[in-house]
């Protein structure tokens, strides 16, 4: 098989760091993957499958949920109130909608999220947008 | 339960846009799983689990690999010769390693990769790295 030319697959990756949120729901795995499904589903995407791991009573959960479109991951830390998030996704769906409605639910005081390109081409070097929300964390 | 403060968790976050690569290896789902293991642990990481999700005969793949460091993903599109992977890791594990090493794995003729620093404050607007490797493709 030989591929295809002028044409490169698109999606848009969002990272999100949010500081300040509750840390009874970044230690509650149930409740994060039932909010990792929704805000994909949100997004516009197709949930395939979803994996945790919580590493113990209390402590931090990782978890990546396996889309259509492609991932949705978060990775907590309830002894610091942050969580790691990010999400792919290409085609209509919007990565974004998914990143910030989690960020609310997870009653984040603030987070840095960021929006890269994926799949443009190598020579393309466009900048990464960055954003600032809420009240600065100490 | 009270946040600690003065303490931010710290990981390291590598986007890897793939050009140019091995077609049929980016339509083997048996070896991506393979190699994406493979990578996690010369990176310096401990597997979890591992989900994949083939699109059919000839397509791409999507996988997600959960690390006890947070995880590693990879995403296929064998008719384009493209693969979008993306390594998190925290402590001392050295995801970029595991971005180069599944390049080369792949053949990949040219790769964009992005490091992004993880977990830093809110106020910090520290630039991603972004390199590019190889040969420009058209």
């Amino acid at each position: 098989m030989k591929p295809e030319e002028g044409f490169l697959p698109r999606g848009t990756h969002v990272l999100g760091d949010l500081h300040g949120a509750d840390p009874e729901m970044l230690a509650d795995a149930a409740f994060l993957e039932r909010a990792a499904r929704q805000a994909a589903e949100l997004a516009g995407a197709t949930v395939l499958s979803v994996n945790c791991h919580h590493f113990g009573a209390g402590l931090g959960v990782a978890g990546v949920v396996l889309l259509a479109e492609s991932h949705l991951t978060f990775h907590t830390w309830p002894e610091h109130g942050f969580a790691a998030l990010d999400a792919f996704m290409c085609g209509d769906c919007r990565p974004q909608l998914a990143i910030e409605w989690l960020s609310n639910a997870l009653r984040a005081q603030s987070s840095v999220v960021r929006v890269i390109e994926r799949g443009t081409a190598p020579t393309s070097n466009k900048p990464v947008a960055q954003e600032h929300f809420g009240n600065e964390v100490a």
